[in-house]
């Protein structure tokens, strides 16, 4: 019998990381295609033993294991995911490659910049460079959403149907928060809406968010 | 008849940017395949141009191009050829899920922290909060260096044998440059320095080199 694949969680994030932890993308892709799964939570400081390190040696989150395998890194699983179960890759080839080059976009083209603006707007925010550094990544995290919005037209999904790509693209644009530039690009922020009313998607927030205990472990 | 496939790389970069355009990252993987290749060159004014943002919608190098199939984003190109042509993903399961965990590890949990320091030291080198903000930006790197030298021990490579996993690693590293990072590890230089020995990539970078014109198009 195949046992349920088990991913690690936070047990506790600031309010800002709540619905944004990367094991969002596990539960997620993990909803899509129908398969139950385990979840064993982790702490800041358990997240960073040896224990959790032989699973993902940077102390992170998400992990996943099944039957003998162990993965890390929230791509490479949505992808194992996604080849083991229908319902996330088309089934050609060309499909296929063009669903995992938008995962890769979301990861690698578009993700970094909004990253770079999160690190401004809510690590470094009280940092004296923190207003001049702002324009520039803001005309980066501008120019991707205008190319991607480009690129979408009035297409509901990227490749016209859902697939892994829309999944990790959402999430990635999720990481824009509460800074309303989704509002500037109409098709964008009501593909990331039409993304986010999966009840695969609501299934897998709600069970993150389900999981955060109220306060953090005492040091 | 298979017709080669066809890649995009620039026609001319600034010296810094030499042997580190994404390109060489398709080029090594054909070059590791064995399987010949032609190059379309771009500039950065038909890089940016509606023709080529059909393939590639954020006017990026590389695109790739092959029978009726296009497609962009390097991490994406990179696991097609490897599905594609034997040699650069192990054949079970687990061994194939781990290579392409590398390949995120790379892409998103070491290069982000490199490209980083990276913008530090070549782009925002003389802005006022250069100095302020290199510190933590370095120990972001160290830590992730400090984190890929425990993991990969005295193995010769981090899955025991070479995988297009390793192949981004090694070009995630070498975004490092001439810091002199990588000499503080040195189980990661040597590991550097036996994915550039190899043939494959010794004729994927001497083939990007060859390719650039000595001084960029007049505007």
């Amino acid at each position: 019998m195949f046992e349920r694949p088990v991913i690690t969680a936070f047990r506790w994030v600031p309010d800002f990381a709540k619905g944004q932890v990367r094991d969002l993308r596990v539960r997620w892709a993990l909803e899509e295609v129908g398969q139950p799964y385990d979840v064993r939570l982790v702490d800041g400081v358990t997240v960073k033993a040896a224990e959790h390190r032989r699973l993902q040696p940077f102390g992170q989150v998400p992990t996943y294991e099944e039957d003998g395998l162990s993965l890390c890194e929230s791509g490479a699983i949505l992808l194992h995911i996604a080849r083991k179960w229908p319902g996330l890759l088309p089934a050609d080839v060309q499909g296929r490659a063009h669903a995992e080059q938008w995962v890769f976009a979301a990861m690698t083209s578009v993700e970094p910049a909004i990253m770079d603006l999160a690190l401004i707007d809510l690590f470094e925010a009280d940092q004296p460079w923190s207003a001049a550094r702002r324009p520039a990544s803001l005309d980066r995290v501008r120019g991707r959403l205008q190319d991607l919005s480009n690129r979408l037209g009035d297409k509901l999904y990227l490749e016209g149907t859902f697939t892994a790509g829309d999944l990790m693209m959402t999430c990635a644009l999720r990481g824009l928060g509460p800074s309303g530039l989704l509002d500037e690009y109409p098709n964008i922020a009501a593909y990331v809406a039409r993304c986010e009313a999966r009840p695969a998607f609501q299934r897998a927030l709600a069970a993150q968010l389900a999981d955060f205990d109220a306060e953090p472990v005492p040091a």
